[in-house]
């Protein structure tokens, strides 16, 4: 991530407001606000603006005259409550906005989250910058076996190093083959005075997928833990994985008794099926049971094993 | 509207709080921030917290690191340009939270926008407040002859009276019947300490639909505008105008350069068909023209001769 | 539940049609087409439109040109790969629309589900049907004492006989008053040649919450059964459980396949959080464990215990 | 657009199929049903399924029991008025699903309309097809002087060939490198049998935002027009046009009638500010006005000229 000379300081600017507001406000979120966080190469996740802390959501779920409660036990209990039951327009009532960074590829997997609000860097209208994403070794991966949709081993060595430089090759002389076409540099100078260059909207679709793009990104606390609870996930893609981690830190930041009700009842529990359920009954009655008894999959038996950490995993 | 002194005092102390943020304020909003306006007899809108301004749109629609531009002719000229090729991205990165109360039939109206958060004031949970909704004289008129939806003369004298005392007896009733079946009053005294109430959730079905109710409403600045242009328009029902025109102001608070926009291209502005740009055409060369020729309805007619002041208005 | 001779000839005809189509049918679903299956004392729910069966889901998750998959064991393993993983967007690729009626205090719970179509009959418009919801009397019970917004014991003798009159005799009152202010009969008979009525969107306010409304609700296969989770459940008003289970049978006509994985995943399923896994984990070893070292509440232990059948509750 | 020989059969299996139903038809949209319509170079517009049509906005807007009426002329009447007062929820009665083939970079501006269910082809699952949009010469054209999100004159001779060979070259090499690090090719067999290939999540990180995908989109009535005007229109980028304007015919097979309303009040309509308004009026009094006096921008003032056919166009 390189930021100009010029966004450093607009960034710095920003970060020496300072206004008086009766609003709440969140300490530990007002430290980090307008900062890059740096992700992967060249992406970064900056905070930019946000609407409530955890009260707000107490203030909603009781719709009171006042700030709700005074003591945080009963705002946490309340808010605890809330998770456990699903209960989603009380977490709706905050608000976030970030600016990100972020390879196109991952952001055609991000927009998926409709329940956003977006404004993307327009190609139509300017130039990329020439940034684009490189997987350090080790995040190259060969095709999982088993999972479809996912990785396996670790690539290394030559096959490693051929992957890096195809990668690189192909990004950069796209990309010059981009300014050839708009006749125009990365940086605004123009190559040939004598030629008009091609419309931005039709150059930019030379550009390959790892080319950095960034945009806007604003949405309530409820859809923002939906968000992370898919992309936070072991199963989700490294690269997007990388920007969820980062942002979960944020979440804790904002909202730290929310933090830790969506770590206990999301991040860290599990939802057992019906099936699912009479095997874990059959177990704490001390009764034997097996897979075809069981009426799951190889893989939901496993995952059930393993969410209880049993030792009866099947070979799938 | 009747607030209670533990309700004023905690408007008070909301209103006392200065908090130091980085974030962007907007000075004359931040002034009744927490302040109940009232409305209609019983009810209110109050503004609980907001996120943005003016200069967020321009920061979004630019995608930039810093604030924007500094000079506001800028940021206007690019607001106006966003607002009239209906942009919509933009406008939806600026948010606003409303603590309302209103009677029950308009709350019916009101929540038909969907993209917003709503917490309501749980009638399953909590006894509603006792208060009804009962119009003022001017306000009480007979059923449209020529818009079904709508209203016609004034009602006055001995009508009038007539149906003011209906309503008033009706509602006082029928909550003191609520009163009796919950075994409990508005105020928490028990009626019957021998007796068990009915479930709230039951009795609450026995309420008029001019019982007031309140709620937490948020929404972007996009479907704010949505929907105060069909509620502060003309054709809405006076009740819900009624809101709408409060918070018409308290978005001219908030956001002037956009209000103004807005209420330039939205509000007083008018759309022409195809078929009505036809007659405005054959009319600014100076050729007559008919409903006939136009093919548009008489209302049609009627509604864009009065949208450019022509007086050849059709009986329908 | 009346309907008109008018409506039962409308319904029959509408049944009697025989149209030709390349789309997919569900065949259960298209025999009881249009039928208004009776709920409550005067609802119904009509199934009016479909689009997609099971073979949808799996299509759309394939993006494939043809119909699939043709063996049935296929489809079958991928819909519930894709129910257990909370895949949404193949389940959205089918839709169902609903003609429904229901009281006031019902619909006004309903209309919370915000991503559904609706358009209701407009009280603004026309007069209202001379129909109130009246509680059977094994539904009328008192507030529960530990839940705040359930129902306790059942209530009888003298005080149900007492509750059903209030109910019976305010909403015929107001409904008899309501059409005296409107100058106009529940038919359509003018009171007073006379005079003119007050108008309809004024006069609809004097009505009671257990007035009978209806509408035309529309929505995807997934919020449809993210409606039913919360609707169908134990904790849900009984009063929108009674069309919650009515529209589950609709469900199992229309997406057999889904119908199964969605009452195995999600209606017969459980959740358990990251220290419900701990207590889990404890017993399954044979270790004994307790509320204080499992940092649950009492509430949620108990949920625990008994979703494993575990006889270790406490009182709360 | 190459469709293998066993999709071109499993189409004309979906067409074969002749199934009975109860529900309304769309006779025209039922001839074309699944049929590829062939877009740009190697895309195309599939409709797979529908709900609904015109008489079902009627049905809806009337919550009716049976048909809806019975005269093509009353319900015309009625989607007109609906279409002009901006009535929204009756069309959102309506639905139908497309199968579309697209490039990339068009598939990212489309995916902003948020309100649609999308299923996309998965390049973390499968190999992409070996497709990329390369322009006809014709729509090669600079950036427009005037407009920064826009194409001026049409590029000929040297510059055109050029582009045409950078834009083919860099999308097969990179497409050829997306294979070796596969290590398979499109047609799914292997290079080399002793490699493990890269993981998909991470390989198509390389391919050029020219390649071709393909998704599943469903969408309601109300929300397609909404589409279908932003980008029929002459503002948006030809590419994505070039699906609207055959989606435009499809909409026409589907509702006729709502078709025809549409195109009078959106399509060929216009909008006329506060101040446009002014100006109209002035010429319409015989009094001449300037853009001074009018207070639009340059830009205004010719599109209000443009709009009503008048002679004073002003260079910007």
């Amino acid at each position: 991530m390189k930021l100009t000379k010029a966004q450093q300081q607009e960034i710095k600017d920003l970060k020496s407001q300072e206004n008086k507001t009766k609003r709440v406000i969140a300490p530990e979120l007002e430290k980090i606000l307008f900062d890059a966080i740096p992700i992967l190469d060249h992406g970064f996740v900056r905070v930019i603006d946000y609407m409530g802390d955890d009260t707000s959501i107490v203030q909603a779920a009781r719709v009171s005259y006042g700030k709700g409660t005074k003591k945080v036990s009963t705002d946490s209990g309340l808010i605890k409550y809330l998770m456990r039951h699903w209960h989603s327009t009380p977490f709706e009532m905050c608000e976030i906005k970030y600016h990100i960074k972020l390879p196109i590829f991952i952001a055609r997997q991000w927009i998926r989250h409709r329940t956003a609000n977006v404004n993307e860097y327009s190609a139509r209208y300017s130039v990329l910058d020439k940034e684009f994403y490189l997987p350090s070794q080790e995040n190259l991966a060969v095709q999982s076996k088993n999972n479809r949709q996912g990785r396996g081993e670790i690539i290394s060595g030559e096959q490693a190093k051929e992957v890096l430089k195809l990668l690189k090759t192909d990004a950069e002389r796209t990309y010059d083959n981009y300014e050839t076409m708009l006749n125009e540099r990365y940086d605004g100078s123009v190559i040939d005075e004598k030629k008009s260059g091609l419309a931005r909207e039709l150059a930019r679709m030379n550009l390959t997928l790892n080319t950095y793009t960034q945009w806007y990104w604003k949405t309530d606390l409820l859809n923002l833990m939906n968000f992370l609870r898919l992309r936070a996930d072991s199963h989700a893609q490294y690269e997007i994985r990388a920007y969820a981690d980062v942002m979960l830190d944020t979440l804790k930041k904002w909202v730290p008794i929310t933090y830790e009700a969506f770590m206990d009842y999301r991040v860290g529990g599990t939802e057992v099926s019906s099936k699912g359920k009479f095997v874990i009954r059959q177990l704490l009655e001390g009764k034997d049971t097996n897979l075809e008894e069981s009426g799951l999959s190889k893989r939901e038996w496993n995952e059930l094993m393993s969410a209880f950490d049993l030792k009866k995993k099947i070979v799938e």
